[in-house]
């Protein structure tokens, strides 16, 4: 089956990703307690970002084990996926150097956006050519569902930055936390 | 099958390449828009290949999914692909830091030039011991035609970058969308 | 299947963090003898961490191998027990680059209990939903006896690095040299 | 079948060694030809190391490719070659930055050594429980007599690295095309 190369390419970027992002946690040079204190922003937003990241690849394995024709546009639209996803541990990295200052934590919000709406456009390609296929409609509107929600606190998370960063961290953790919890609509089907 | 390992061991080394040249983007320590300006050039840059390896990424797709027959000589001719194109995250750095100067970006265009002529010698390989399998010719010469175009726009971009880097940051940027463009015979093809 | 992406994944993850670790062994200057040895505490803490993470992507195998059953939550307390492993590649530089200092072998020590926790709580998910296996449950329970064993040393390894980090380090040796001794019993299942 | 996964998460380790590698490959600050020249060594080193790790992957590839029983000893036989080979990107280094001076030099012939003997231990192990398979023992028969030569080889340039590093890397490019060139007979069984 054609998909399982992209399945499997899409498991190395994401696999790259999630790990390579931990090289950012330099190993102090101090060997007490006190040492490991100024890595804790650098640690949250590694937290953070491997969550976003995992329930990312959760999605993409729940969207793609039920795709049964296959076409190049899905190709594009999750090589432009992969493409945001693999800005995060950029935009990670300065969010926690810089203790989730305001603007790198709006650029953060803005980039869990882009990343939604373009995984919002594979949902849409895969519709499009997997229209007969009941399984796919009904995991999309839940998907949707959630996605809007996403989208809506990730950009009040954008404008709430200016107020506070940590306020905009609180919410990235609420909306982690609303995809980590299982969806027993979308486990029934998958079985 | 014996190809399974062949591609699993490319796409492994695919989404390596892509994913480390995203370490070249190393967080600023400014937190406003101006500390993200410097980057611009490392960015372009980085799109530039992430693209690139992403074509090759469905071309290869392509191309091994109509393989039948299998020979040392294609993970020759594979390992050898591999080669040039594990280069590309060490020419995308030195072109993004040197703002697109003249020779680095000639380079570039010449590593694309080795890189197309090493995937030529892969179909002609995998030609080689496919020839009774029509949707494999089809697919050569369909690649192949695109392929020259593309070798021809590698090389004019590397004597223009003697008059401006950018000007071969086009031409790079118009190839990769030649490519992206879906192939609708060979779509068919792959069904 | 479902899980094959799971373990795609699991694996994608795993070999990064074994092989990123080697990063941290930077070449030396000089080109002698000596100017290896400064290298050695690195060395052994790089030995320690891949057996470490090699025991685990083993039992891990061993584990996932006998399920039939899948769930979302199989794949969160996945996802938890590939989130502690990736913190392994940072305390190892920190034990190695401090030539296993207390405080920091300490931490090593507590994260290898929180690893050890976080596969055992993956065991009981998967036996939640794989009850009527009777193979999962002969390999829990073999696994979950020297689990407890390897916890119990780690906790003593964690109080031990106080009198001196090499004592830990020593008992971190013998705990991977138990889990690589192959079990017959779990051998003969595996046919 | 078991094995899969043993050849995914080989396949992972043996595509990020040689990935990581070229991150070697620092892009330099000057942008003409004489800023290029610098890096030979490196470059050379990466070559040889490319090859070298690309020869273990195909040689490993039809090894386990007529694997039909398996065991945990082969399992730990694997790691144990992982471990050795994972060390080839800092032997590497260490050889390029010291311009192939002769004590690096003959520590990465020691290396090559060790992987191939590490090699024959997991051939060996394989050859144990696989006695009745006739394809295994021709491969083994014949990986086994250029695998005496390599190290043969690799022994003398260990030597010879003394009188001048560049002889090492003239004999470890000749033990790489050896292998390359592939062999018919090995072919006609993987058919």
């Amino acid at each position: 089956m054609n998909k399982n190369r992209l399945e499997a390419f899409s498991d190395g970027v994401l696999a790259i990703i999630v790990t390579i992002m931990v090289l950012e946690l330099k190993a102090p040079h101090g060997t007490d307690l006190a040492a490991l204190k100024p890595l804790m922003p650098v640690f949250i937003s590694y937290v953070m970002s491997f969550l976003f990241v995992g329930v990312y690849w959760g999605n993409h394995h729940h969207l793609l084990h039920m795709v049964k024709n296959f076409s190049s546009g899905i190709m594009l639209a999750n090589l432009n996926l992969l493409f945001w996803l693999s800005l995060v541990p950029f935009v990670t990295s300065w969010v926690g150097e810089n203790h989730f200052a305001s603007f790198p934590v709006m650029v953060y919000a803005l980039l869990l956006d882009v990343c939604g709406i373009s995984y919002t456009i594979l949902q849409k390609v895969i519709e499009s050519c997997n229209k007969d296929n009941h399984q796919v409609l009904v995991l999309m509107k839940r998907q949707t569902r959630k996605g809007l929600v996403s989208v809506t606190l990730y950009t009040s998370a954008a404008a709430l930055a200016w107020v506070n960063g940590y306020i905009a961290v609180v919410i990235f953790f609420i909306v982690a936390i609303m995809w980590l919890v299982p969806d027993k609509e979308i486990e029934k089907m998958m079985k």
